[in-house]
């Protein structure tokens, strides 16, 4: 939740000159995001998000980023969609940062997954496959296997200080996984973040995906894969093999998984909790004393991955055939 | 900005439903209010801002707050106007926390206001006086004289750690200020905190009034002093006089002043000066190590009050009879 910078009424009117969506009514920053600024911008045509793109994000990925956003929209997708500017462009600058207009999405994310919001993410999370199909610029997945290594020695032995053994498992799981990981899945490009606060629902229907800041080319089931590992694991870190089956169903209404994606299924959800620990230790790791924002746990994924390691089977994930 | 209170979907689902105001579509935190949690909350009936009263506004007080809002609005102030539970309240509980919904008000606060923005405040200043006058609830101005002996023995001798020779000046403007303080002036509600944060423009078109958190009964000239303090000094330092008879010749062509305010207009000027310059000063030496909020400096209003000591004259203000 942040709001990194300020922007003068000045600069801000400037910018909004750019684009066909009248004068300014009222700008507030808003409590959301992580990496950028963000405001809720109301003009004389609507309500929009701007966004300023604070140092965390690579400026030349913005163009993916954005592209891909603008791309999805045209296919139907449900996102935020980038506002051009009487130039054509979708990307700007403001107060000395990279900053974007997209249009304004109803909806609120859920705390508590039901089932029925499960089904509902897996067939977003298809369609958004199927849309990103045809997209044109390409970006790496660099928090995929060859990223993992390089973060596991940054965390160090350090990782023993946040649970006995960690280092060692961590070891283990990160050689098996460099050792057996699939190659020739089906790629394209994957969103690669689907938690529960980048799904937007109003009651339990699906109103729109956002956080498109980690999409990237992949095997589309590790997308899924990403999904179980966010969606389908109780508080108490069981998982629930019904809300699996409902998000593994509602994916297969839209697009059927491969045999060999079947088959590679429990290798990409330990890749994933793997990747999902790695960046959280690393985190915990470095966070300033007197920070006031808590880190996110990275035993949850620990014990994640520790039940992917008792499964061989997509069947025990929910795959009903 | 902050935001300090989770809501969960449940609570504020079972919240909204008191109200008329359809199904919430989507609600967000706003990076605005220091005392209070603030949501932007879209309905299918509108916008709206929610707002949690947090441990700092007392209790008893909110329904003078929230009275004072939808009395003004009634009376064709734009300012948040309540909106009334199917039962007729306009104050409920969420979260555990006093809570209501008021209107969203277009306008962008000024950082740096002109004299047309100046005449504006003064206007809204006079006409927020006049629809005051029959509001029935009462609510005295602890941060007024009684108050401030208090303040200043609460920063005690540290004000020299802030700046040599505080104590000394301070104690001395005090005394004067117990010694001469005007009574007799004609009274009602006061908005006690017209800073530019809380005056909303479109262009140079004053939008409406925010932030009643502070109103209470008092000297309608003391609200004029603050709001000479507030938007009539340059970044330097200086007395804009060309603002102050914008300020006065706005409140004017709504409400006159009386002789007597004329005459004590000086003295509200300081003592209005000193109230800011003590609340700074004590929240300036309670600064917790390593926050992120900088406190405001208590010095430009030392600065202001120094200015005040040599007024003698509303014509220095810009009086203009």
């Amino acid at each position: 939740m942040a709001v990194y910078t300020d922007v003068s009424d000045e600069e801000l009117a400037a910018f909004v000159a750019g684009y066909d969506i009248g004068q300014v009514l009222s700008v507030k920053g808003i409590a959301e995001g992580v990496e950028n600024s963000n405001f809720l911008l109301h003009t004389e045509r609507g309500f929009y998000i701007l966004t300023l793109y604070e140092k965390r994000v690579r400026q030349d990925d913005l163009p993916f980023f954005i592209g891909l956003m603008d791309h999805l929209a045209r296919r139907g997708i449900i996102c935020p969609e980038p506002v051009r500017m009487t130039s054509g462009e979708t990307l700007g600058r403001l107060a000395g940062r990279p900053a974007a207009i997209v249009t304004f999405l109803d909806g609120i994310w859920v705390k508590r997954p039901t089932a029925t919001h499960c089904r509902g993410v897996g067939s977003a999370l298809a369609a958004f496959h199927k849309a990103g199909a045809d997209f044109p610029i390409q970006r790496p997945n660099n928090l995929s296997l060859s990223g993992w290594r390089p973060l596991f020695e940054q965390a160090g032995d350090a990782a023993d200080r946040v649970a006995a053994g960690l280092t060692d498992r961590t070891a283990t799981a990160l050689a098996e996984l460099e050792r057996d990981w699939p190659t020739g899945l089906p790629q394209g490009v994957i969103h690669a973040d689907l938690f529960p606060d980048n799904v937007f629902f109003i009651g339990t229907k699906l109103s729109g995906l956002i956080d498109f800041y980690f999409a990237c080319n992949d095997a589309l089931a590790y997308d899924l894969a990403i999904c179980l590992n966010a969606w389908c694991f109780e508080a108490d870190g069981a998982f629930n093999l019904t809300k699996g089956q409902a998000l593994i169903d509602g994916y297969e209404a839209q697009r059927t998984l491969t045999p060999a994606e079947v088959a590679a299924l429990p290798i990409l959800c330990r890749g994933s909790a793997l990747r999902f620990m790695l960046t959280r230790l690393v985190d915990w790791l470095n966070v300033p004393p007197g920070a006031l924002v808590k880190p996110k746990d990275p035993l949850e994924y620990d014990r994640k991955l520790a039940f992917h390691r008792r499964v061989s089977d997509a069947r025990d994930y929910g795959l009903r055939r």
